[in-house]
């Protein structure tokens, strides 16, 4: 089975991600996780979207909170708080246990890599989850209260401080993970898609790693985003306020723009139909479908309808 | 006001302390913990005696169980369980916010006494808890199956191999804690309590810190040991079994026997006074009474009574 490759940030790449786990076999599916947002915290390595998709795709995610772990307690970061430590990033009991064995296996001299492998194996996650690197990338964002790094940003400022920009640190010397790498490479790949995470914080991060762009212009496989925007509005996170304030029209339009040159079709949701020829004419393929995942189904139906339209491609 | 120095382990050691604690001001009691149970584990830094006193002075361990904090819960350790992570020590969730925060702080270069002293101040502990020194040492036991670390012998073994003897690693090279050795060089010292904890783990480590004994006997202070054996049996922890295996009668003659040439003096329970004279005729003076601490009350009881005794030393 030719393999799928999907490219994804946390919660909203995820629910994708899910949607291809359930009609992908594992080794028809490989997903690469931005780990830009990665941080130390209390001394401890979290990595926010591959802990996220980890836990989605074990089904273990806490689905009303919209992040973390299901029967998630918060024992340890009351008695942070007692201490008077940081307890502006929020780290549950269970989930304290993921980043104590990360650390573990890293002290040990692993890389990120084996590290998700082991952990994703203990909880039963059959699909393949790479880091887009082993290497440390650190997403800084440039705000009019001066420079975060992401997780200050996102967390601790909530998203209020005003976006002037973004960059990565140590992008130039990160080198893309292997067989990620190789994947992108391999005249066998069916499809890269871009799930609807954040263009400029978790998808840009992955495509500015060393050979990534190139490799992903020179394979044959068609590049499939969705539009992490619908109806003007980001399902979640600070997608469309970070384009309000990047002075960029809050709509598909943009995020057909912004992706320009390096996709063939963009999926967008039915409630932004009326900007499909705009988007054609920008060269770009258009696929209308119901891209607010609520349910399990909705997860499923948008992946079958990403894939399908990926299969076009290849007939055309 | 004199200061009382109190050399303690854990639980056992604890009660009394904190009975000590209650008639005390903060300014006229030290305890000093072995700390030669420390380990690392998951890795994090426990000080199994340091946090049991210090849980114990702020009144928030949990008396059901007999160790570790009240209102405890297990997220982490499910979790860890799930990863196939070491879970013989049960390393509670609120439990790990201390170990957490302690790491933090050592990586900033404190040492342990200065950690000690900031996760007290955060909890409200206002008398003082010194570890017995910054440096580390380590308690291995030679058993029947061989040498092992002392958490591996008391937790996860359950004290059930034989004990042939004891080891200190590190203790040539490590330094008794300066403020401790001060204390016992000061002409202030108004008494050195050895609290009814393990003599051979909890207690030896801390007297065979270079200088420390050399001080004690010339220290013109009393030094009272509270007995940890109660007719034949050991309140908490495998004392009374390390003595049969190393062929000591399980009494309180043997207590006196093994403390011989260091105390003065020798609390011993109601249910033992039949061992006072043979006691006194080692040369120690003999102090009857209540030594089993249940309540509250019993632990002020015994530390009044304590106390009491070791002033009959000064006047005689």
């Amino acid at each position: 089975m030719s393999p799928v490759l999907a490219l994804s940030g946390g919660v909203g790449g995820a629910k994708l991600a899910l949607g291809l786990s359930k009609v992908l076999e594992p080794e028809a599916l490989t997903v690469v996780a931005n780990t830009a947002d990665d941080f130390e915290h209390l001394g401890l390595p979290i990595s926010p979207d591959l802990d996220t998709l980890m836990y989605t795709l074990a089904g273990i995610n806490n689905t009303e909170q919209g992040w973390g772990l299901e029967g998630e307690s918060w024992g340890a970061m009351t008695m942070l708080a007692d201490y008077g430590a940081d307890t502006w990033f929020q780290l549950g009991d269970r989930d304290l246990a993921t980043h104590l064995v990360r650390r573990q296996l890293l002290a040990q001299g692993r890389n990120l890599t084996e590290v998700t492998a082991q952990l994703c194996r203990q909880l039963g996650v059959t699909h393949r989850i790479l880091p887009m690197s082993n290497d440390a990338v650190s997403n800084r964002v440039y705000t009019n209260k001066g420079e975060l790094a992401f997780q200050q940003y996102f967390v601790r400022e909530r998203c209020e401080p005003e976006i002037t920009g973004f960059g990565f640190a140590g992008i130039e010397s990160a080198s893309a993970q292997p067989d990620f790498m190789q994947l992108l490479q391999s005249p066998e790949l069916n499809a890269v898609i871009i799930c609807p995470s954040n263009p400029f914080v978790s998808v840009q991060p992955i495509l500015e790693l060393a050979g990534v762009n190139k490799a992903l212009a020179k394979n044959q496989a068609p590049v499939i985003a969705v539009s992490p925007i619908v109806a003007g509005q980001a399902i979640k996170g600070p997608t469309a306020k970070m384009m309000r304030e990047l002075d960029m029209p809050c709509d598909v339009l943009s995020i057909a723009r912004y992706y320009r040159g390096l996709i063939d079709g963009l999926v967008i949701d039915k409630a932004d139909a009326e900007q499909a020829s705009a988007i054609e004419a920008l060269g770009i393929a258009v696929d209308v479908a119901s891209t607010v995942m609520r349910s399990l189904e909705d997860r499923i139906g948008l992946a079958t309808s990403v894939l399908s339209f990926a299969e076009q491609f290849k007939r055309g």
